[in-house]
């Protein structure tokens, strides 16, 4: 393949979109009120216990507050919040309350002292900081998930969660993307043809929510093309 | 929203879909051979100086490898390349050669002495490790991209790079997707009627490459429906 060579760059991509709330510990200061901020730079970082990496700039609203109070929230984001982390993105907590500007809620967030979660995110991960490491152009604020807290209408009925109901969203390069057709699972190029026709319907997609509310298509059972399947080994 | 609150869990998604490679300093011995890891833990994490971070258990054969050489190489994945992660995440580069096994090539990575580049990628960065952080179930490496190698049928005639062109794949608790509808533009929630006009067709959307090869699909000169401008002021 031909490749061009290029200035080094920040191209590892998609990644996830998220909201992250926090608030100060003086709720009279209106600097402290809750507050919304957009991160690009997130990630796990850690399974057991669970860690979570966010990158900020110092000059962000949200910088000291996350400081003073050592706790912030990521909220996943479904395509119906999109414009709204947008927005939150191009906007400052200095000049507006971005909760009222988006008729969101700042609900108590689980484990937390300070930092709220937005309750119209269908998952909000409370984090406590660990650390901060300051890199350059961003300082990444490290910290332990103490607890997670998600919509009621994402488990099926056995209890598990089906996040492809959430309709996240994923940023790439600039622009906000849905996510699309399931390609395959944690382990498919290896799966027997039972396990195949059972966990690869052809047809399954993560619907956008302009199409319909319920996320994930209905199923047509086809059994996955055998001529399409790749030799790997 | 009624939430319920879980146990703690790495539940940040998406996380983009990558292949880590990298190779050992002695060229003669079998376990140094250039070898594919997967990560689901990697981001970016600083933009002046590019930097990212991948987690790694210590019991994956290429955790030493990267150890001595300080060296890695972050090949994005395109839809067609899918398997052959999946693939990378359940073999192990101890029991097999799997650039061998999945007819992939490993190319010299610019700017790098050990680690090779997956020729077979849209986009490679070169990374140089800075510091190692034990966090419990896996090590952290911090990185600077010294380099990267962009795939020349990615840049459009103004030599921009059109990342939608790489078909790029996203990871949502165990499956994988390819990404669909574009939802929007950095700045879109504030942006004004032409610049929507101009940067928002209803129909943008990523193809899946089983669809077609161009990536992103013909656009309708369809104007953002007015009616469904949410109020965000």
């Amino acid at each position: 393949m031909n490749k061009k060579i290029m200035p080094t760059s920040t191209l590892l991509n998609p990644v996830p979109v998220v909201m992250i709330s926090c608030a100060g510990k003086d709720k009279e200061k209106p600097e402290s009120r809750p507050n919304i901020v957009t991160v690009a730079w997130t990630g796990t970082i850690n399974s057991e216990p669970p860690m979570v990496s966010i990158s900020l700039r110092k000059s962000r609203h949200s910088y000291p507050l996350i400081e003073e109070t050592g706790e912030f929230v990521i909220n996943l984001v479904s395509e119906s919040l999109c414009k709204a982390v947008d927005y939150c993105g191009v906007k400052s907590g200095a000049d507006e309350d971005k909760f009222a500007s988006l008729a969101l809620h700042a609900a108590p967030a689980s484990g937390l002292q300070y930092a709220p979660a937005i309750d119209e995110a269908p998952i909000s991960l409370s984090c406590k900081v660990i650390s901060k490491t300051e890199l350059g152009s961003h300082d990444m604020f490290i910290a332990e998930v103490v607890s997670t807290e998600v919509d009621e209408r994402l488990f099926d009925e056995k209890g598990k969660i089906c996040l492809e109901k959430a309709n996240l969203v994923a940023y790439v390069h600039g622009e906000y993307f849905s996510l699309g057709k399931m390609l395959g699972f944690f382990g498919y190029s290896v799966a027997s043809k039972d396990v195949l026709e059972r966990r690869m319907p052809k047809t399954k997609t993560i619907k956008s929510e302009q199409k319909g509310k319920q996320g994930r298509q209905s199923v047509t059972k086809t059994a996955p093309a055998k001529t399409k399947k790749k030799k790997t080994k």
